[in-house]
């Protein structure tokens, strides 16, 4: 026999054991349902795609982590791989939308969760495999800025049900920030500069953002009024009041204030509380894809783990592809990393279980009525399962634990003879004998559940 | 502007415009939601294994097959990829269970969904990226036989939910033909073309198999028994009728029968109808790794598809990883090529639906009234989008029917005076204008729901 090889994972990918992957599913499956109860559709791409299709642009960072993917007989013949894993879920569905166009109803309102990859060197905290869960709203020449609002109902919707604590969904629109650099007739290339600077502003402080803003030598009389709106804290109305105090004529300038002004009073009509959406004029995110609004969103009890979910507006999604126009607006929750994040938290969805019931085997004689009451179960919606090895009592109960199933049921030579059946509940420590013509009802009132009807 | 890529999959993926990738998602949801509703627990693993821990085997098919995968980095400086994609879930479930045996209940009963990736040759029917749905039951050191029962009845419980049409579940037990053969001193050599030889009983006929087998010189006394029992035909009843019939005393014959007859018993007691799972002894599945029943899973309507689901017994998973002893029991639905069948078939699934109300934009005034009515649908449990783009109804109506929303609300000026809502059902070409208080049931009735609860 050859010599064993070590079962390992490869380096920055999560996987999980069976408890931690239940609740993980579960998070995905409520940010799935919070999705499509917004009337978004799923679609899937290949974990793969053509190198050049992937790969539009002209190298840089992107190009650097990717993972190129070949057969046997590709990589034996030294060819040059001419597929690559994706890396996020945008160029895929940009690639999607230009493929299907003629298909596809707009404003195309998709989603779509699954994993992506970056080959980048692993570190505590970064991952190389990780699921993304993506939502845009695209339109065909144009698409109105209310869209923009329907996000953060939505997000809030999601976080709200997986009862993740309180979270702030930071929301500003780059035209502000550019319309007041070009009122001053700043540079284009200073204008990158101006956003990545402000960018910094929670990482390096107010002071040192300033100094970079002087580096750029600015207008003076421009630096000041920066320095406040991307200061400046308090409710919604307050910062749009802010902004409306300040003195920019600018058109990019008041496009942009008129679009915030306009998502936060249809969050309102959606009634998102307010204090879940802050204007906040330092998310510039630096990626120069966005041109209208952008969200970050952060938990208010570790502000410090950045951000759990970004997105913003972009003015056309497919321009590599086809000469539509197709401006859109969308936001990933990085389930991956949020989910390592909240495995160390108290998350009361890691308690999240679908085994229900585990039907003991202490007779073999007795299988036919095992499998009867686990037929029974199912029919009332129950996850359920036999213990079908015939083994002592004391081994089954250590098995029941360790899968965490919640209820036992136990069924003897004498509860054969009285018709009736033991219910053991796991996790309270009681159990109950009872009629089997009550099991469905006991059953219920241990679920949690009004009734269990026959499906 | 630089020239445009034209966008493209890679061949042998599929990719699914909405509808029908609403529909695979509900075939997903009704498998996984069968694997639980038996017990089964999910796990998900990296798409990429370990090159060394992946490749256990040396050489041969398989790796000639694997699609290798690195990064830029590695790339450039001409290293062997240390990583490849999973080809199937068996191996990666190999190398779970050996990684984190100590964490996991045993029998450990988990179910996983993922796609798996083939380099080989694109053809029609043949994909290289492609969805596998496994189940496994793997016991430490001894696992039951009787979980082998479990198997059909889990994938009968699921084919009927999915509703596609008569299924066959074609089971048999090697250690028949395997025990019939070595009572005749039939060289291991010999068995295994002898299994392969049978394995083609469909595709090229009793006569054909009949020559192979004489070709294998086996013993005059054996040929015939042997064909008699891979042609034999009937109920479960029948076949194993003609088993205790066979004039053969080996052990490993017996116990295959044995096996069978307690399978077919077991099945019965869980109420799978007999006419579901055949006993065909002619199913010998190519695969080595298989010790003990196997299965294999035809379409009533179309046998000549070949199996859609097929799995079996084996004796020991993960050999390669641990010195512990796991036999298990697993099968796998190959759920992309049974969509892909599905798609050219009637399938009423094609029509599973999650869009639900479309909130129609008469007038731009009325947007917060328009909000408040999805906002009541979400609550009710209807998927909602509310259309903000301001455009003329027929633009929107057109929107509707690209999409399939099947439910569109209306309310204008004279709606909004009334108190009352127009509910458009646009599959059934009708309309009805109802108060907004009454708006909830009304839906409900469309919906085929008895009632829709606040949730």
């Amino acid at each position: 026999m050859s010599s064993l090889i070590t079962p390992r994972t490869p380096s920055g990918t999560m996987e999980l054991l069976p408890p931690q992957q239940r609740a993980f599913q579960h998070m995905l499956d409520v940010i799935r349902q919070g999705y499509e109860r917004f009337g978004f559709t799923p679609i899937e791409t290949p974990v793969f795609e053509m190198r050049d299709v992937l790969l539009t642009k002209s190298g840089g960072e992107t190009e650097k982590q990717v993972y190129f993917v070949q057969s046997t007989g590709s990589l034996q013949q030294n060819e040059v791989p001419d597929l690559a894993l994706r890396f996020d879920l945008t160029v895929p569905t940009a690639r999607y939308v230009a493929q299907h166009e003629r298909e596809l109803a707009f404003p195309f309102r998709r989603y779509q969760m699954q994993r992506v990859y970056r080959g980048e060197r692993a570190q505590k905290g970064r991952f190389r495999e990780f699921y993304q869960c993506d939502i845009d709203i695209i339109g065909k020449d144009k698409l109105d800025p209310l869209y923009d609002a329907e996000i953060p109902a939505v997000i809030h919707a999601i976080f709200s049900q997986l009862d993740i604590g309180p979270v702030t969904i930071n929301v500003s629109n780059r035209k502000i920030l550019l319309g007041l650099a070009q009122a001053h007739n700043v540079s284009e290339e200073a204008q990158t500069q101006l956003l990545r600077a402000i960018d910094k502003l929670d990482k390096i402080g107010a002071d040192a953002v300033k100094e970079q803003l002087q580096a750029l030598s600015l207008n003076a009389a421009l630096v000041e009024p920066l320095m406040a709106l991307i200061s400046q804290k308090g409710t919604q109305l307050q910062v749009l009041q802010a902004l409306q105090n300040t003195a920019c004529t600018h058109d990019t300038f008041q496009a942009g204030v008129a679009e915030l002004r306009a998502m936060s009073e249809m969050l309102a009509e959606m009634h998102v509380p307010q204090d879940v959406v802050a204007i906040n004029l330092a998310i510039a995110r630096g990626l120069d894809y966005y041109t209208g609004t952008v969200y970050e969103t952060f938990l208010n009890n570790a502000p410090d783990f950045g951000s759990i979910c970004s997105g913003g507006r972009y003015e056309n999604l497919a321009g590599h592809y086809t000469k539509s126009h197709l401006p859109g607006v969308g936001i990933s929750i990085g389930a991956t990393r949020l989910f390592d994040y909240l495995q160390r938290s108290q998350w009361q969805g890691l308690q999240h279980n679908i085994q229900h019931v585990l039907v003991a085997n202490l007779s073999p004689a007795l299988r036919a009525d095992y499998l009867a009451l686990a037929t029974a179960c199912r029919q009332w919606g129950l996850n359920t399962e036999v213990y079908l090895e015939n083994a002592k009592l004391d081994k089954q109960l250590r098995y029941a634990d360790k899968t965490g199933v919640p209820i036992m049921l136990l069924l003897g030579d004498d509860e054969k003879k009285n018709g009736t059946v033991v219910v053991k509940h796991l996790a309270k420590r009681t159990q109950e004998t009872v009629l089997r013509a009550d099991l469905g009802k006991t059953l219920a009132v241990l679920m949690g559940e009004k009734s269990l009807a026959v499906e």
